[in-house]
């Protein structure tokens, strides 16, 4: 949570700038309202924690109550929230928590087909870092709640050797002998291979993991006998929902899948605010 | 452009992070290379210039051309951006540059067969605030290479007067003079109503634009009717692609639809590094 | 209050630094005291949240109580807030409490008499674009707690085309048919004119707010009567308090006043702090 | 210049916001053009370097020449600053480089006659902390571009020890002794004193510079004789312009005057910017 | 603390990242404990606010109590801080905290032997501007826990007028009237003299202080005579704490020693961290 | 160097604050000059390019060359760095780039007698989290140089299991597999031994690597035997200087040293500024 109280700022100040001026125009101060946020289509769950933040950093004051848990599963109706207090803060911070709330639960939720589509198999479903900028974290925390696991978060915490850093260093072996001698004991060395020859390489090298790009399922089912559990191996690239299961079956260890974040689209949830009555 | 650098300088530090450490082991610090970022599906281009200040943010050196224009129509296959220079730099800003140009570039796709829904009727379609959070300038941005036009940009540049604001103030007469007295005389004030009635008290009151909120085919005809250009009528809520044509044929000036940012999902668009040769 | 936050945190930093060294060598840290913020001449007061954020950033443990609300009138001697709490955290915000205060309160009184001098018409007084930078929206709340109203916050929030603006378009018609085009609906549309012709062209072409530019009285009536209450009649340019009553009589609907902010100084306000005697 | 740089940053953040609507709408990117920023009253000049900062941020390409130096005397119709290039990047930093320059320059101006009324006397005049927050040092600059000195800039590089100070310790004498124990040897200790016998044991105590509070002239006369050059004597409080000859006889070495910052207006600057024409 | 308050957010998000995996793999959210910060070598402390600033940005509902107070001289095994809450945030804060504690005690504690080396003589032992950057304030808060005092805090506090200054002059007489003439009657104007006749020069000039930079124990002498307190003396370069007691007996004023922080290394400070028992 | 510039900009804020009021006073803008920074003592280089980028960041028109490269081994009196230009800019950025520089060449060079230590061995030495907050990178940068290499950079890259973490688990077999479902495939898993019973376990649950905690040396020969290279073996804890050979002589992969970073002291670099002769 402390990692994106700064993004919260920033989305916050995105939407009110210099000030919401309908508002401010026409709620009194003082002025009190409860509000509940409710799905409004059957969703998993993702970024209660956020949307407890945006309102928040608003206002420490709110009183919020969740009605469930990030991750779970939602039927349409469900509350996900309840809020009380100063009415202008719950207009305010509305759009910012639902627009978090909409895309993280709508990425948990597309994710879960994929999942089921390999749950089968012993193979792990992986996102990429496909992600919209500046939501890396949070992104990668909704892949998590929709039931798939995460390749490394960015360039910083997990080699990857691909076709220009080979280039650039003579060979596959040169490459991983030299990422070794550089880099930290506690990080694991992927090395991409188009080919069986490439593998073969690979494996030699020491890799820790070998990822087979773009390879037809024949190639696969090669490579992962070659492999023969000397090294983990992951495959990427062209991976629809429909060819899980087969991909799934060559018994490959990893299948990462860009549309995990990049294909997801937000799901419908709402917030209904009621003034408290002036007794 | 000036408004997004600080945006583009988070989202590199979110994947470079503590230093790229494939490239820092493998590719010397003098090595150069060329690139080429191609659309691999037809598309609308939407963030060029974002992709061009991604990398001259981490290398001001690089020489970047552009192979064509925000909002052209591209085919698969057609250059973006050609780029040469150190080849670190080009792999340490290939992934955000192309993930702000998927998601860009996937909005002002995904936006374009809704206003060709409209195209026969002189109905304007507008997005709405559901952004994606930090992505509000850009999306909006995007929305208007796809052809259609923007609503508000936030809660501080347009009034829109909803039943919270109603209620807190008594009656939509009295919320319209209140606003009118207390923003800018350049900002206009548009009124949410759910009734006839609303729409009535609505036009009395002198709103500028008028939002039919979740109306059905026959009260929208009736409202248009009773408004009588009178003020700018705009719908909104439950506006699916399908219905578009149906609903811009009752003479509403405005249709707001959310789908334009929270349903468009990245296109597909790729970047090819070849290191230069050694002589 | 919000949106200047990060204001503050820096206002406090620009007077600390590294440090109070007077207050640090001499006031032990636990010692205790009371303050109380007084009026010392007769103003408007304006910024009393923001003299309120100065301590809460400081210190969250002040006890404060507000004697008055912004937009009292107070006479010379009355108490604005009284400050209990650690000694050391009214010592180090003294002074940049006190200099919002003061700026602030002298906007608010420096506006009222212009305020005045146009009552006796249904013109609007309003401010401009010319506040002090980093004070924008502060500046501008305390122009409406002096009566006045506010002009368009920035360039993001109203459409004002100007001579250049036409220049680059070829004439007056064209610019707002394509500002028409490419902004939200609920923008309004001011163009400035400075000859008769130039208010026909705007009118025709559609302008919601006219802006005469350094006319005459005499040009002010014709123009006045030319629009005939079909655009929102603005005027702007050699607005002096001596001139206003005269303006204002010629039937404009908005003054705009320069001076309102730039003219603005300070008023007299300060801060007696007592030490908490040891028993 | 370097320590307003995030300043300047933050000013056009606040003009421009998510963009300039009409010239966003109305100039052609390509679009370039000429301005010249002019002096339209006499005055001192003050800004020209962040005026010129500010145009660079927007635009490093834009063409700059200065046409005088910050401490010069204009008279009406001088120019200050000529600039080419990008007609778009010309009209965004027109207000924030105004606002800044009419402001600076309204201070140095203002501080003149100030000036001219000590100079019969060796004393000094100069600046407080009433400054305008977020402004201070460029404020202090302007005030030494008028002719002017500076107190000290902030809380951290001058000890001035007030009564609360003295109350937390117990005496001027312990007070003195241990601001001299706990800061740099550096650093002047001034303290300040309301009667004969505090001016007397502020002497005793080794204060370097002793200020007179609110007395009168005869006190004052009676304090400078009894320091008698053994540390410099400081008057503040209840400092007008007219009072200022009389009090700089009275043989003081400093006097403070607030309002040389916070009774200052801007004076009148413009920026007459032509499109290029088109060949 | 306050100024400090960023630089602790900035250390956290550098160990944090994107995230502990470790932790928030295997702590349950709930999960409490307690912990106790503990001194593994005899030290001076130094850090005990940082320390717990740390903690309560990480989580403001943690139990934290001091065990002793910053300047305390620490035996092995004495107990610094003990804290109960939440186990995740414990383990977040853990390395840090101790981080900070370990290099500030390290510089009080080193810096001790050197105040003891010349207390038998009025010299006062200061520090200089060779400190960590990003650390200038914490750093010579430790130097004065550590019984020395503090030089000036930055370029910007204090006036050291150097060969190049002198250079860019003409003559010390030149530069120190220059100085004096622009800068606050607050701050004092040391002139650093390599000869006599230097010497003599900048006591003729009015200098504050004068500062004997790099001379011998027989040059010193000669120095101090001439200055016959006139001035404050200044000592610095090639101070070793051997040479210290020599140095400080030839009744120079000031002694500044680079080392006190750049030879300085932590010290040794744990935190055990005791996971509650489920009950 | 991208993802240090931020703190360079902050370094260069400590020293300069409200600006550096003796060369302001005394160099005249325009003035030039000439610098070489050269080292005083032996040391083996590490910082050039922050030394670079600091006098970038204060003026891009600097003319700077460097002498050495990051990493070599220098000779009393060596040159590093050549400059040329601005003089203001030269005196502005002196002290700041040398503490940079002193303090990351006092690492590298501090590192050097350790390495060799066990150069005779396989065992490679790595650096820990013990590093000056805000530092990492650039000491862990120091430490490379040096010829050892580093652990994880932070919490996020790199799994360590500890006890706190295994209590809350209930043991070392179910943490093991719990991390292992939770984090990516990149990151390897190591558990801290204090027992060889716990080193069993940690073999038996999968530890990629595991740390003997605190053993003395006949203890690490059996579990060096035990592990018998099944996972990598880390030893950590009470490692002096002189113990090295004999741990390294055990067999184990990893020697983890915090003395490499917070035991370092700043060696000796100067720069010698020459103002350009006037002619």
């Amino acid at each position: 949570m402390h990692s994106v109280k700064q993004f919260i700022e920033t989305a916050l100040a995105e939407d009110i700038g210099s000030g919401d001026i309908t508002t401010d125009s026409l709620v009194p101060r003082g002025k009190t309202g409860t509000a509940e946020i409710i799905a409004k289509q059957s969703l998993i769950l993702a970024g209660l924690d956020v949307a407890v933040q945006v309102f928040k950093t608003l206002d420490p004051d709110l009183n919020i109550k969740a009605r469930c848990t990030d991750g779970d599963t939602l039927d349409t109706g469900a509350g996900i929230l309840s809020l009380a207090g100063n009415l202008r803060s719950l207009l305010y911070g509305e759009r910012t928590a639902l627009n978090f709330l909409q895309r993280l639960s709508g990425i948990a939720t597309h994710v879960r087909p994929y999942v089921e589509a390999v749950q089968a198999h012993p193979a792990r479903l992986v996102d990429t870092r496909k992600t919209t900028p500046g939501w890396r974290v949070l992104e990668k925390y909704a892949v998590r709640l929709g039931g798939a696991a995460n390749h490394r978060m960015g360039l910083y915490d997990g080699v990857l050797i691909k076709d220009n850093h080979i280039a650039a260093c003579g060979s596959i072996t040169t490459a991983v002998a030299r990422v070794r001698d550089r880099t930290s004991h506690l990080v694991k060395i992927e090395v991409e291979a188009s080919t069986l020859e490439e593998v073969a390489e690979a494996l030699q090298a020491g890799a820790d993991v070998i990822m087979l790009d773009n390879m037809d399922l024949d190639q696969i089912r090669k490579a992962v006998e070659r492999i023969n559990r000397q090294a983990i191996v992951e495959i990427s690239g062209n991976v629809s929902l429909e060819k899980l299961p087969l991909l799934a079956a060559t018994g490959v260890d990893i299948i990462s899948v860009g549309a995990l974040t990049h294909q997801a689209r937000s799901v419908d949830i709402s917030m209904r605010i009621s003034p408290t009555e002036n007794l």
